[in-house]
């Protein structure tokens, strides 16, 4: 008897400024907890661009990208919650869903947690992904209704919405709040929608990008602020009688950010942040004291978020898929991180 | 027509260690929004001591005491929510209760806002108390089934348990989290009360004196953990599962209570801090990140919690009269404060 090697094509990191499409061999189930995942929409990511820009270390070799979904192709023996054929989409971190930080909607810190695309799993940026402990981690999406542009709207749960619902709920945003949104790319403008579900009354978009800014408005917000810094903060608090808002979502991650973040958050407000911190300051604890502001973000759990979010997505109540302002094939690739790269596309839709 | 001037007592902070008893002209009406109150209980704080102690500056020759209640004497003519006759209780921090930071509850930090006993203003420990923004600042108490109980019940809305209250609000605890307190003073006993109040499922309380333990159980606590430091959040993460808890409330303000909150908290739980900061490392931002622990807190805004926590003590729901182990006059204040630096008495109440 032979064995038959399969191929498919992945997309493999040379090192910053190198993306290649490589054949690679089909993966197989190697452990019952796991699935086969025929990758039917994927997406480049804005962290996937620290990697790209050399900000960020990722080995030579690494298989790239986490925000995926398709259509399961084989089920390991111990996977109950998905089945052959179903359609499904991924949060952009591997969790078993029954370790203890699982259980209290932490999946982001699954004690079990694996990242896509290291230590021998796939990404997502290819044309199959092997995924362990598929029950945590693999999420059915009901196939009636769905058309591309419903594909286009879930997709953004594996990652960009749920990071930006995130942001809102660790800001507190809630019924009536004032919020406002630092960041216009991808994340920032899905805390904008995120924000508007959850019943903000006003939402303030910091955004010096005409495009962007539009579509920030079509997701909700009430606002634009086009300035930076502090004037985008002089110009909130002015729009606010210089109260400042109830609510920054920080979504970018820089030193500037968190300074404008301070500089539009009202006494007693929330600063949630999402932008993974690159040489932000520390923060003073007195400082904090001294004017009830609250601080809180990570990186979302987005497996605790997408059965909350699913619905209203399927609703057409929360509809992001306009994010996605270009689509390719694999093979293009890496024009794609360039067109990110050079913040051409907010977000490029890649269909293996 | 010969101008009568009444004296009253009054105490008055006259360096560290040093608290006198002094004979002071009553208080009279000087603007229109004003009420003058003759105070029937008050009583020393645990942020008194750091004057006494002499850790934070207080000019020589002011009033101190910011805890107070009892009857109206007389009111301003702009006065329109309390009454000559009318019971009354006052928060920490005068207030106006309609400039912008007072109306999103943030009274605390009201743009008028005073603190009792500073530039001109009496002190709550003291016979009569002249009150500016009576409006904003005092609040009525229905006099029927007044008793001494009930009056030790509702004296500690004016700080220490609206203090407790926001340390509970601060670190989100609601129906079913599990919280630890840090701190077994007045303030942490409070946060006890205040969390069972909430819905709490499970209250840690850290204490290693056996009557301040014994006190913490009564108002709610499920599990007394008898040490300190890192033997403390090692003991809380066995209680829960190695998890840590949704939510710590802490109610000290050092850096060694800092780093104790931190070892208990959970991934993904909130840090609600209410204890004045006192050489408190800076909390790093990236640290916060990758473990999506939330920080807050600030000195209570008693006067937006009075309302909505008085019911709930006139109907016997929250009583932490128990808090004040000892009740002396006001000749006897300095020995009063004496007990309490040496920690002889968790709080002690005055009638003057």
């Amino acid at each position: 008897m032979e064995c038959l090697v399969r191929y498919m094509r992945a997309t493999i990191f040379q090192g910053p400024g190198k993306i290649e499409v490589q054949e690679v061999p089909d993966p197989v189930i190697k452990n019952p907890d796991e699935a086969i995942v025929k990758v039917s929409y994927c997406c480049i990511c804005g962290s996937d661009l620290w990697y790209y820009r050399g900000l960020t270390h990722l080995d030579v070799g690494n298989h790239i990208g986490h925000e995926f979904m398709g259509t399961v192709e084989a089920v390991g023996e111990g996977v109950r919650n998905v089945r052959v054929g179903d359609l499904v989409v991924a949060p952009f971190v591997i969790s078993d869903g029954t370790c203890p930080e699982c259980r209290v909607g932490m999946t982001r810190f699954c004690r079990n947690g694996r990242f896509w695309g290291t230590g021998g799993y796939d990404g997502g940026q290819g044309e199959k992904v092997r995924t362990p402990m598929a029950d945590g981690t693999l999420f059915a999406i009901p196939k009636s209704r769905m058309d591309d542009h419903m594909m286009r709207a879930i997709l953004p749960l594996s990652d960009v919405l749920s990071t930006g619902h995130h942001a809102a709920m660790c800001a507190g945003v809630g019924k009536g709040s004032t919020v406002a949104v630092i960041g216009d790319g991808a994340v920032g403008l899905c805390a904008v929608a995120a924000s508007k579900r959850l019943g903000a009354s006003r939402i303030l978009l910091i955004s010096t990008h005409e495009d962007r800014a539009e579509l920030g408005e079509r997701f909700g917000a009430t606002d634009i602020i086009a300035a930076r810094g502090d004037e985008a903060a002089r110009q909130a608090k002015a729009l606010t009688n210089e109260l400042g808002v109830d609510c920054v979502l920080e979504c970018v991650g820089t030193a500037g950010a968190w300074r404008t973040a301070f500089g539009l958050v009202r006494i007693g407000g929330n600063v949630g942040f999402v932008g993974v911190p690159h040489d932000v300051p520390d923060v003073s604890v007195s400082r904090l004291f001294s004017t009830d502001i609250g601080v809180k973000g990570s990186g979302a759990s987005a497996a605790h978020y997408i059965p909350e979010l699913m619905p209203d997505v399927l609703a057409g109540k929360l509809d992001v898929s306009a994010i996605f302002t270009k689509t390719i094939s694999l093979s293009d690739i890496a024009e794609g991180y360039r067109n990110m790269d050079e913040r051409k596309e907010i977000k490029v839709l890649v269909k293996p």
